[in-house]
């Protein structure tokens, strides 16, 4: 139940009103942000003054419009506004990127890296050295760094930010905000999150599923991560342990795990069991010889359906969200995994007789951890731009 | 992002928060009602009125209070107000019972009725004859019946209020709410729902597990129910079927289900495999038995305790919840599968080395699931009180 909003308050909840209007619909008038919101247009032309000054807002040429009366200017997000930096620290590279408001991507770079089984520390100086690179592009390109977001491949404590365990980091315990801040003297707000997570969040912001508020967000590289999305916004869990999905328990008599149990997902449907099953050295080669037609190739991909559609099935039987994304590796898999994965959902979900159940490719590539984590950045400016103004980190 | 109250929905939004606040509160004046909810003193007298006038909420005496000043009138819900009717139809029986706006029973009824396989008209019938004794019990102590909720065996879509498929009944595509409107004249609203998830609505308003928001509520009876509470609130999924978790597959191997799938949770611990288990006749002889330190009955429990772990071990990793609560068959074997059952979510929760689990014994019994129904129809009265006043069964 909304409680009305405490006078002190009332600005920054006004101000986010605004920039939530101007962010749904890019192009609207002062005059319509005030029709949408329901503020009187004195108070919009203050709110947009303050969010433009801050390069929040840009205001551009008069709005095309028929009929009499005074033609507003087009409001929306600037893209030369404070933009997001996002790193992902992946068992294999560090990838970092910068996204602008209106989560368009303006510069990204990846750097091969051996983090298996390294200390935190040295692999965090590697990172930092990639957050330095990418504050100066920033610098270069004339524009704030409002929000750091970092995607790691563990459980994050949503309460002390800490990276709790990184199985295939071989990491307990680590706050990776504190060391990289400490690191690079970063004055931004850093966020950390499980990489999966991030995909997710990316996905529903820029996967171009339009109107798809609900899925789950499923990627297999080393592990298997999953994301769920409900009612439009990233599920966390009360912990922000939420979407684990790798260690699903799939067959009793299966290969064991590194978490000491048998069959689970990620042993009979990752990246490493399909390369095995089909004897590739590496997903170019099996993308290569799934693209000549290759038999074992195929069936090797078609395998992976069951086990994965297990899982998944239990997933949406619980959940009930109408579609699953298939990402990473999988979305480079998906046109010999799509339709065996749907035909054994079909088979499984209990709803499936009177709700078809989507199975849908994600257009994000292996970007889109590193693109979330940038997302989730950006997301706490447009969430509280008045808060931003008044602490940010501004030119 | 919440948007400013249309002039028109200013009164229902008012008088749901003065309602809500009396609800959190019993005991507040209006004094205190105009503190909470930030509304002026002389508009929460006009709701208030408003609100006493259709019995929802009632005044006593003057408030106990230290100090100078007039000595306000002590609000709380009404317990003579409207009732909710709670319906449960089940394999074996038929339940019904009044709750009043405060969440207390007011009265209770079951009657033993094989429904199993039975065609739904049938069976209506049968519930119709219940509802009606229900309403002229109501008529007898005065109150009105301001909503109906019904809790069946099978899933339940939103969008049209069907029960699409009601497997231990064997039920397809039945219009419940009305069919019984048809049958007894019913003019309140009927609201049809999951017994799974009205049990754990009922967990949740009267479980007693104070400030216990995330959770999910399991029953072992013919099927396996859950239910999920999610930030305080039924999580019914985006087309009402969430929660379902009967058919998780713990064994590949396992004894065929009626699904057709090999190995599903309700084959492995249900109340019939545990009877079955322990060479128990029913579910009073098990009991006995345990209570006398019978070994086998006692083992046979166990046994249960692995795939349910299994089970929910995996739902725990993805939906990162504190506990779980045992309903039903499970609250009355507690003693013997509680620790049991904590012991293998400890061991598979990838969280629980730093966040121990709840596993808590629901306090409702069998009733749960009728009970739940009941709430929710309270519920919508109190959600939006003043719809309910200007259209609701008043006498």
């Amino acid at each position: 139940m909304p409680q009305p909003a405490g006078q002190h308050t009332v600005r920054r909840h006004n101000c986010a009103l605004v920039l939530d209007a101007i962010a749904d619909s890019p192009g609207l008038s002062r005059a319509g942000v005030a029709a949408r919101t329901g503020l009187t247009k004195a108070t919009v032309s203050t709110l947009v003054d303050r969010l433009a000054a801050a390069s929040l807002v840009r205001e551009q040429g008069p709005q095309h419009r028929a009929g009499p009366g005074r033609r507003g200017t087009s409001l929306s997000l600037s893209p030369e506004g404070p933009h997001g930096l996002g790193v992902e620290i992946a068992v294999d590279h560090v990838a970092t990127c910068l996204v602008d408001l209106t989560g368009e991507v303006r510069w990204s770079a990846v750097s091969p890296s051996a983090n298996r089984a390294q200390p935190a520390g040295r692999v965090l100086t590697r990172v930092a050295k990639a957050v330095r690179t990418a504050l100066g592009e920033a610098a270069a390109r004339d524009v704030t760094v409002g929000g750091v977001g970092v995607a790691v491949p563990g459980l994050v404590e949503a309460s002390t930010g800490l990276l709790r365990r990184a199985p295939n980091l071989g990491w307990r315990d680590v706050d990776v905000p504190a060391e990289l801040r400490r690191r690079t003297g970063l004055e931004a707000e850093v966020l950390v999150g499980n990489e999966a997570n991030l995909a997710a969040l990316a996905e529903l912001r820029a996967g171009g599923h339009d109107g798809l508020r609900d899925f789950v967000h499923v990627s297999g590289e080393i592990g298997i991560g999953a994301g769920i999305v409900l009612d439009g916004e990233l599920y966390h869990g009360t912990r922000g342990f939420g979407g684990e999905l790798g260690h699903f328990p799939v067959s009793s008599r299966g290969p064991l795990c590194s978490c000491g149990a048998r069959g689970c997902l990620e042993r009979l449907a990752g990246q490493d069991a399909i390369l095995g099953r089909a004897g590739a050295a590496d997903l170019p080669t099996l993308l290569d010889r799934l693209e000549d037609g290759d038999r074992k190739a195929a069936a090797a991909v078609r395998a992976a359906a069951r086990p994965l559609g297990t899982a998944l099935s239990s997933v949406l039987n619980l959940l009930d969200v109408p579609a699953v994304v298939l990402g990473g590796t999988y979305a480079r898999l998906f046109p010999w995994l799509g339709e065996p994965l749907r035909a054994e959902l079909t088979g499984r979900v209990l709803s499936a007789p009177w709700q078809p159940i989507g199975v849908l490719r994600s257009p994000l590539g292996t970007e889109a951890a590193v693109r979330g984590a940038a997302t989730a950045a950006v997301h706490t400016i447009v969430a509280d731009p008045d808060t931003f103004i008044a602490d940010g980190v501004l030119p």
